[in-house]
């Protein structure tokens, strides 16, 4: 599944992409005054096919949840079992990605590719909305992937065999086409996992070659010493397992996460099907460098929601040559990112389709 | 009324905020992962003197349509009469605004406080609407509040008499009275008015100090020519009527455009009412620096929507203290950057209404 993906993904359709540049240029605005959103725009174009290409409505979150070996290794004061109560939080409603979903009309999935602590039983979706909801998206629903119970702590072994993290990254494609299937036509991506935010920087610092402590960042907010020992963690991990950035499963496989190899799966897929896939924050680029290492292309797939306050995503946005869309310090995860930038998406495209002509509202040029 | 506005300006309310910051710490989030959205939502508690404040919704954009005396020193290659037929854009719903405020569900409303040119026979409201809007909202209004038939040549003579930009500044009070009494729960500004940038730069310039090479842009996109007599036209100006920057009418008779001395009136207005006004760009920033001139504590109503490519913009936002929203390189003003922000300013309440808290989502803390 992971070969199929991988050969249909291509490159950006350059016919479209001059339609859409000409289209700007035809509109009732001063050319390039959208600045970035033009360039956004025209890129995805590019990405469909078709100038304009199809507004990203509805939009579909995934929250990848997993679970963290290292997580033994004290690199965070939360205990693990946070991982499956915020899935029962995500799944009644109450987390922060639940209220922007709610506002931005855009679905919310769970997928389990590898939560420790046993899930509470299926809680009665209960919604929390207040009656100005423009529409009543769907209840977030859980999808079980489990790959396992967690990684393995990456210090002691790999986290991953080989199987595991391509059965991971499996479930991250599995679960793009069933939510674009189901009619989504953005992808968003989500993530939970107590810890991750440790194989994010060692998945970063493996992939650009930057410093461990360039790449770890403080993660849910960490003091000193907490920081000290993760960036050691990281450092210890890639100098026992040295994985070779060309082999991404094997990265994947040696110092990643379930989710970041099931994040990885799901922008592979979105490229695929020629889709654009907004990444949230450093769980989501440490996967975008992943996807990036798999096949080049998928880049063209990737829209960077917002700069996380976790230096390595900043670090990971820059080598996949991505600006991201908002940047005021947020470093919640769960696809808040994603979502506070999902409008400013959606806005570059609409543009595109409704803004009259200089010739058709009888403005002058300049 | 600008004296009454003026009395009705008070400070943050601290309770409030302390509630706010409160609350922030037992929603099932870790503290201050919401990064700058945090500190604008309990600035939004303060101003609305209740935690959570009310979410900002519906939201309505007031664009402010003037012409300008300067025109005449070659500032704009656009020529004059592009005012009117962008507001009769507005108005049929083919501008980038119309777009946005559509896919946000916020109203557009045309303030005209000076336009030259006559404005062509009301359009037959034809929005263009996709099935996939959530609202619709009502047609673009247009309101008739001109002052005068563009501003006066400021490089020759004060733009306005000290009456006149009264006059403006009170139109604006009563558009953002006439928004909030219809219901709206947020205003968000927006501009129109070729050569504006000239004024707004001349403005900032007057309010902040800065040399005018400083704060002048190349607005719509000018040429080196037309930007270096830009800047000299702006010296020019403030050489000759040394504004004092104490006196924000005298600033606003002296250089402004009727547009900024309306927006300042709406800002003014905005923050009597205690609901929060949504700056869109460079003329936003300089109605800004007005506004504060007349009520510093004015500020605790203003939230940046964006940082405009004009350098003048980020000279005033530094000056007033705001953190912009957006900051994509977006130079079109309309309120387009506002209602890009938009949604991020809704997604800040709403975090405080709408999220768990860790007790009750049953989720352990670290």
């Amino acid at each position: 599944m992971l070969d199929a993906t991988l050969a249909g993904i291509g490159p950006l359709d350059e016919a479209a992409m001059a339609a859409a540049h000409d289209l700007h240029a035809r509109l009732t605005k001063p050319a390039g005054s959208l600045g970035a959103l033009e360039e956004l725009s025209i890129r995805l174009a590019g990405l469909a096919g078709v100038c304009p290409p199809p507004l990203p409505e509805p939009a579909a979150v995934a929250i990848f949840a997993a679970d963290h070996g290292v997580h033994a290794q004290g690199v965070t004061p939360w205990p693990q079992e946070v991982t499956a109560q915020m899935v029962t939080n995500f799944l009644t409603g109450g987390a922060v990605v639940n209220a922007f979903a709610r506002q931005t009309g855009a679905t919310v999935t769970v997928v389990d590719v590898g939560v420790a602590t046993p899930l509470a039983p299926a809680p009665v979706p209960a919604q929390r909305q207040d009656p100005s909801h423009r529409s009543a998206p769907s209840a977030p629903r859980l999808v079980s992937a489990k790959i396992r119970s967690g990684t393995r702590d990456m210090t002691a072994r790999p986290a991953l065999t080989r199987d595991e993290a391509r059965g991971a990254v499996e479930a991250g494609i599995t679960a793009a086409h069933d939510l674009l299937d189901s009619g989504a036509r953005i992808l968003l991506t989500g993530d939970m996992g107590i810890g991750n935010t440790t194989a994010a920087a060692a998945l970063i610092t493996a992939f650009t070659g930057i410093d461990p402590a360039e790449a770890t960042g403080r993660g849910t907010g960490i003091d000193d010493a907490t920081y000290a020992r993760k960036v050691a963690v990281v450092r210890s991990a890639l100098a026992r397992h040295v994985p070779d950035p060309a082999d991404p499963l094997g990265v994947l496989a040696a110092v990643g996460g379930l989710e970041h190899a099931a994040l990885a799966g799901f922008v592979l897929a979105g490229a695929a099907r020629r889709v654009p896939v907004l990444l949230d924050g450093v769980s989501a680029v440490a996967a975008g460098l992943a996807a990036a290492a798999f096949a080049p292309e998928a880049v063209g797939a990737m829209v960077a929601g917002h700069r996380s306050a976790e230096p390595g995503a900043t670090a990971g946005l820059d080598r996949l040559g991505l600006l991201p869309i908002i940047d005021l310090g947020l470093r919640l995860g769960e696809g808040t990112g994603a979502l506070l930038a999902y409008p400013v998406v959606a806005g570059a495209v609409r543009v595109l389709h409704e803004v009259a002509t200089f010739d058709a509202a009888g403005v002058s040029e300049k």
